[in-house]
């Protein structure tokens, strides 16, 4: 994948800051983990865990915090933060790959709907009627689009997407393959014995640098719109139900299940295979840890773990106290002892 | 998506039923919120915590139950249950949209299968040899039907929906995109250290008037069907195992998993992300909770929540327990200091 | 399903192993259960909860363990492990159904790729530049191989599966529907408020003899590859995050998610609806039950359950002693009421 070109040193610190100790003029090529990396890749320390690669690395160069400055006599960046740092250089060096503008003679574009020259269909991909495509947006191959939706400038949908009609998707966001955008929420109403279905006429509304990973679903709202706000980044697998919103800049990991109407904070992070129930309103800047199971409202920025979810440092101690009960018996057994013989005494 | 004809409140209520207060004339052409209703909408009131909303609504006309009935001066509809009365008078302000009848050209429809004159097979879908279609069905863009396949009149399967060769669709049934009847079940043995397959050669029986979900997963038995039941309604991202039966009329929200051989009986209703292991019986009429995870036979109707699962009040009552098991530690202390100072004086 | 060849339970025998008591030339010409089976089926006893069914069964002959052999008059086959003879014999009546060599006149495929003429490419299925496939593969309907996708000899892709450029997939691998092999993992780096992408430059490798679920997802690696060695088995809608590494034959039930970075050991069972959290390690022939949530590396064989896991013996000790709570505090308020008597006493 890398036809990268190489980059100093120095052009990189001129970039995205941070100090050099060692050569400036190290050539770089790609990044690498301490582990893999050769004399062209510069490689990153971001976790004290990895400490012991950095003796071993065959790496060009390094990135690593201040306080690890001293632990490599490598060419080096040191930064405030090497993660960041590394997504940055990692970026320079992988360029998302351009498309190259057409639409497929196998796609299908229907009456109505203007594809812009500099927009890319891929093979068998399906336009409805009315939709509007931004500048330079990506429909990959294989994709359905229903009438009337809208994509926005410079998004791009990989292969097999589905997007249901009238749902809107904003500027570069990134779609993965199998999501389902705007597929009916599950509105059903209690008819005797039988469920009766309730028409699901909202939409979906995807805001800008929106992030869906693979197979996820967003259902459409039952009269208004279920809503991800921009700068949300969403994993694989997950469940959006109708008439949710999702704050801006919030993260969900894979296989979470967020049921109807509930609303998620902005610059919340969600743990992977989380439950949060419908009808419910989290506060801003809440962490939900993995598989935590949510059945009330959180009006607290805090961190929350457990089945039910409580503050993740009560859950701790509740699960020590669970494994601690046997203990507790036998103490209980001693005390009952100890009162019968100060009984009989008696 | 609105080109809903009109309706005045009396033409609503000769369909469905309720008593009008207020001018029966009021001309209504679409359904809303309390929020967002204009003076062309018809609003409902369902749950007390919108009863402020009632007070602001700009909506022409209200949905309420007989309780309600005095809590606004608004044209209005009393009827015993505002929420299905909503679903209906929802149904008839938005119609399902019709598929104009015809095969894309670019669909691929293999010898020994007849598609009806009024069904529609959208671009790009793949059916198979020897498939049986009922009138007026709807194969979506993209959809792969197996051979020998075969939906029941008036089904719609949406965009890109797989069904595996064999498989059986009853009428009137919707599926979501992405949803994969029949897929081989997880038939697996031993055979010293490696696994071998077992083939699964049963098929996926669906009823008639089920919807499933955007996702969804329903494999084929490995001797016999996997079967569910008319009426049934499963929600996206659901996972039903081999050899399952799901009851007519049960209800199945997203997230949850069924493993195989499980029976599940009708009318119940299951939240989101719960797990039920294979081989179990689940009664009739019974409700478990989201993130439930049921290890056992359920043989009674009620309802069902924790990890594992119990009758609701005794996991809430043994959540609230644990939770207090501080003050439980407290109390044993106290004791052990009384029970000291005793032994002390004696 | 069923053209299959008639074997007699000599010849199957002789193929097999396993002893006959009874008439060695009973023709057989599928399997069934004893429930369901005709006189020219051959049934299985694998449950001891099935012997009820043995007696009424009018299967033509049995499949048994030695301890069951004396059970049924039936002409029958006595084995060692009586569900592993009857997957093998299920095989031979049942084999993979043989694709037609061909590539289908919708199919796309780009230059630099070629199919091998042992191949079947189906309907509107897309293979990108520089692909390369081995003798026997099928690749099914609507499937989207991207650029430089490698797929080994006898591998079967259903319909409608995804595979990002670049992955690689061993021999006679089967894939379900849906299935995405190398979506972007889930990489962000906080800068200030907002969330940037850190670009997926691994890939994804497959080893041979795997199988993989409809609508399972397997994420490329951050800059190595994400890796599911020979012999793995995933059922439906799994989530395996990036750089995450399942060892040789294990098998993982649906709905399980695995977090990015963890390194999961061979011959391991993973139950359905498991989560298990990033940076981890799991030895080999670890079983993990049904829902449960592993936040800790788990380095020594054995059963885990629980949320968080712990031993499964502990697990069911700690349920059990949490639901006999209100006892204990029964007991504590005894103690109570004793040692205030004695208090008074004094």
């Amino acid at each position: 994948m890398a036809k990268a070109k190489k980059y100093r040193l120095a052009q990189i610190v001129e970039r995205f800051g941070g100090e050099i100790i060692g050569n400036p003029q190290t050539p770089i090529s790609q990044v690498a983990t301490l582990e893999n990396a050769a004399a062209q890749h510069i490689a990153f320390l971001t976790h004290g865990k990895y400490r012991k690669q950095l003796a071993g690395t065959r790496a060009g160069a390094v990135i690593l915090g201040k306080a690890d400055s001293d632990l490599t006599q490598l060419p080096r960046i040191v930064c405030d933060d090497p993660y960041l740092y590394f997504a940055k250089v990692s970026s320079l060096f992988n360029p998302q790959p351009m498309a190259r503008p057409g639409v497929h003679r196998t796609a299908v574009v229907e009456r109505g709907t203007r594809v812009p020259a500099s927009a890319n269909v891929g093979a068998g991909a399906y336009i409805g009627r009315g939709v509007k495509l931004g500048k330079g947006v990506v429909i990959g191959a294989g994709c359905y689009l229903g009438d009337a939706v809208e994509i926005g400038a410079a998004s791009r949908l990989q292969a097999r997407v589905t997007v249901y009609p009238g749902c809107r998707v904003g500027q570069r966001v990134l779609v993965h393959s199998g999501a389902v955008i705007g597929a009916d929420g599950f509105g059903l109403a209690l008819e005797g014995d039988a469920w009766r279905k309730i028409p699901q006429t909202g939409g979906v509304a995807i805001g800008d640098d929106v992030e869906i990973g693979a197979n996820t679903c967003i259902d459409r709202g039952t009269l208004e719109d279920t809503v991800v706000e921009e700068g949300v980044k969403l994993d694989n697998l997950i469940q959006i139900g109708h008439n949710v919103r999702i704050g801006a800049h919030t993260a969900i990991a894979g296989c979470t299940g967020i049921a109807g109407s509930t609303r998620i904070g902005k610059h919340c992070m969600i743990g992977g295979a989380a439950s949060i129930v419908g009808h419910l309103d989290i506060a801003d800047h809440v962490v939900i840890n993995a598989a935590t199971v949510v059945t009330k409202s959180i009006r607290k920025a805090g961190t929350y773990s457990g089945h039910p979810a409580e503050d993740s440092r009560s859950w701790t101690r509740h699960v020590a106290l669970l494994r601690h009960l046997d203990a507790l018996h036998e103490r209980l057994r001693s005390i009952e002892q100890r009162l019968s013989t100060r009984e009989k005494k008696a």
